[in-house]
């Protein structure tokens, strides 16, 4: 399969034909459907679908599939979303010292694993500013303390502006953002060590290791104003034993965030995720 | 979500317009569809999709459905299987001497995990005969030599008829069907005691200690003419190391098939297995 | 490997000459080790082992090991317990409404992968007396109200008395054991229906739904007087998506509970469990 | 627990009083048993053990230490090692195209999660030299045809006594070395892409997608002359799906190699494996 596609994430109160209608959408202009998926959720009587399809042969020209497409969605009161894969996002990357979850990203971006540019990195302290300058991405340190973090986080909102950023990834970032940012700019993953709801805050690893759990998990998650509440879009785990001090769970937890983080990214990317009620549906 | 409905599994080679033209046949009848799914493979230009639908609004009378929606797949070229949800399939379970998926599958069965009537076990021993008993099912001992194989599997089809039994469980029951069983009743589902490929064949415990592997699995699978080759439902695996011993494997394994055969069996039952090329596409 | 052995549990202040001082109080009696396996806490500075060997050979009698290794215990400041492989526990099960791990212990130790006997069966609820029946185990029903807990939880150690309980598995028993009764019989093992510290408390997978994680565990812990609290034994996981509601996450979760469950009793029964600090090394 | 350790991996026939033998000539020169682990293979009548204990303050100099408990190895028949924890081995890494084992490893060197000098790395291609300049790490460019593989591998030994190497990792080398060359040098660890021993040889990758298996794996494990034959070290597996196509098999696959090859690799410096009979005892 290849060529360009266009990708529908829709969800709207559940009805009878919904999959009918966005099937003939797309059918009726010529196109070739290469994957549909769809969840009803009972209990908020809510339909989710994501549709994929082929370009190529497709009648439409691309600045008319949104405005035609918003007729069919209006009577159906839809919330829609339309992707183009060519369309190459633009990420900034926000760390802090920890140089792992910026190193996997990096990597996988090179070996296309993930279809990105990443022109920003931005980061609190400038330990990380060698890889910046070793991947040739520009780098912006912009420290924060209580007293300025509003003002810092207007510089920040500034660059993903002047960057054209479409997606955060706080790639262990170690720092709240505040409601105003969150609101201000919405597309952010962040990855959070441990299980959550276990151990939100701070020190995950070491309340694991307190607790004497047998098993370390990562979260990934979008960030809304409530820290480490947002929706989740991926999760993973690994086993530990008594043999594991807080040290080892750090170790192994570094694994864990990188691939957390990587398989959020990717599937988010890709347009398969959907938020609604403060939790996804992620497409396989 | 309540009341019966309709579930097509349908197979036919890709091209434009399958998902609107299967949708609006549903819609177009009154239909709402509660789960659609679908999935292309490239490599073999094959569109595979499951769409489940309730039956309650739906102008077509049950008897009518297979013929209406023939008329649609034909030109298509389509394979295809209709199934409702109120159809009790009816299954036997075959076992030799070992209880813990047989008592595996008649817990679930009561706990309404499965929704199957379970009629008959057959065995090629007598030591399951009490469970059959306390379960209030019939038990027939069909004891299996080289010599009386051929004959004794037409005793085991005329009870398959008999019972009218849908499908048949090898529940470790540890005896390889003749390719004329398997062409005369094909719904038959096993579990084999290795990650397959790994460990085809007999005791795939003692060869897995015997190569000192490190992780050790069970494979649900449907069976066909070539022993330990049929299209994989569903695997999964457990950790070892060196301090279990083949009858450590054995243990840990049980715990293994009878969760791997359980979610092939539930899988099949919800009709969520396609097969094709000798693989299966599990709709989740 | 067979004939009886004894098994000693040792935890003490860190040393020189630990492993040394054991090792050669079995070996001048002419015992032969089979199992050593030794743990250092460094950050509590504790020393943790167990030693098991054959009692054949050994020229120490029964009655006379505890005493001899006593003067070796205390100049060292250690803890110990000394079991015999022979000694057959006995556990009280104590369910509410729930059969499945109730059914996966008696099958358990029915299979010997459990050595205990299972004299008694309590329950706050009369529904899974015909289980009792069948196997022969005898059921007390005790049900419980706020007013009436304290006086029912007496009626509860009579009978572990009479029983000469060793053991107390709480197999989805769903009602918190007062204080009081944790102090007067400490030997508690309770499964809980989530990943521990996540959504400890009632309705755990309703919770987990809610907050719509992607994976749900279930926890094996020693009870003490803080609900939920008590160090855990074992956990485990298994994946969950947007396809499963609250009831598919109870089903997963039941599969979940029944191994994570039997893996903590078995670790028990075999000695392997060592509590220090509200945590537990389990000895491979 | 910091400062200088030494430590002793012994096998030998099992008999009484080995554990006490072996911790009386740590205990009786001064030395603190950090970790003792055992293990008794008792089908090969085989005792194994790990003890690491602190030279601080060990009456025994480090050149003493083997002379003498070599004296106490003959007559129990002891295959042993002795290890100090300052000595840091030295490793090759031996790679073909592909870059993701070779960066896990380097990254993993830095971040001190492998203790080991990397010097040196050897290829049959030149398309990872860059990565080798940017490490300051020597490149040999060594290319092999079948009319030039046992010339070229006579350069390869000599390289590996040049750089005084230890440990050879074939991280995705995807050569096979010869018979000859395993004799001369033994300490090899590859990673091969599949849950050995299924898909043992070429395109495990692509024949795991033909065989339809619903779980691919990664084998980390040492080099004999039978290919993919040698004792497993590690492995470790990932689900797939029929919506994962041979490409994303080898995409998720190399997340698992790099784990699988980080572990084994960790453990075979930290001394915790041992091989007997084509198998490890890997000491936790």
């Amino acid at each position: 399969m290849n060529g360009v596609t266009a990708t529908l994430l829709i969800s709207c109160p559940d009805r009878q034909g919904l999959v009918a209608k966005i099937a003939n959408f797309i059918y009726s202009n010529g196109g070739n459907i290469i994957h549909a998926d769809q969840h009803t959720d009972f209990s908020a009587n809510l339909f989710l679908t994501r549709v994929e399809w082929q370009l190529e042969g497709f009648n439409l020209n691309r600045e008319v599939i949104a405005p035609a497409f918003s007729a069919i969605a209006k009577p159906i009161d839809a919330n829609w979303q339309l992707h183009f894969s060519d369309t190459v996002p633009r990420i900034a990357i926000w760390v802090s010292k920890q140089d792992h979850c910026l190193l996997d990203l990096l990597w996988r971006q090179k070996a296309k694993e993930i279809r990105a540019e990443i022109p920003l990195i931005i980061s609190n302290h400038t330990k990380l500013q060698s890889i910046a300058e070793q991947f040739n991405i520009d780098f912006h340190h912009i420290p924060i303390t209580k007293e300025t973090k509003l003002e810092q986080e207007a510089k920040q909102l500034e660059l993903l502006e002047k960057y054209q950023i479409n997606l955060v990834v706080l790639a262990k970032y170690m720092q709240i953002l505040s409601p105003e940012f969150v609101d201000r700019f919405s597309s952010i993953i962040n990855i959070h060590h441990s299980f959550l709801p276990a151990f939100a805050g701070a020190n995950p690893y070491q309340r694991a290791y307190d607790r004497g759990v047998k098993i370390i998990g990562a979260t990934a998650h979008y960030v809304t104003a409530d820290l480490d509440e947002g929706p989740i879009i991926e999760q993973d785990v690994v086993r530990v034993s008594h043999r594991d001090n807080a040290k080892d769970l750090i170790r192994k937890g570094k694994d864990l965030e990188r691939m957390v983080l990587a398989r959020a990214v990717r599937s988010h990317l890709q347009n398969r995720v959907l938020v609604y009620d403060n939790r996804t549906v992620v497409f396989a």
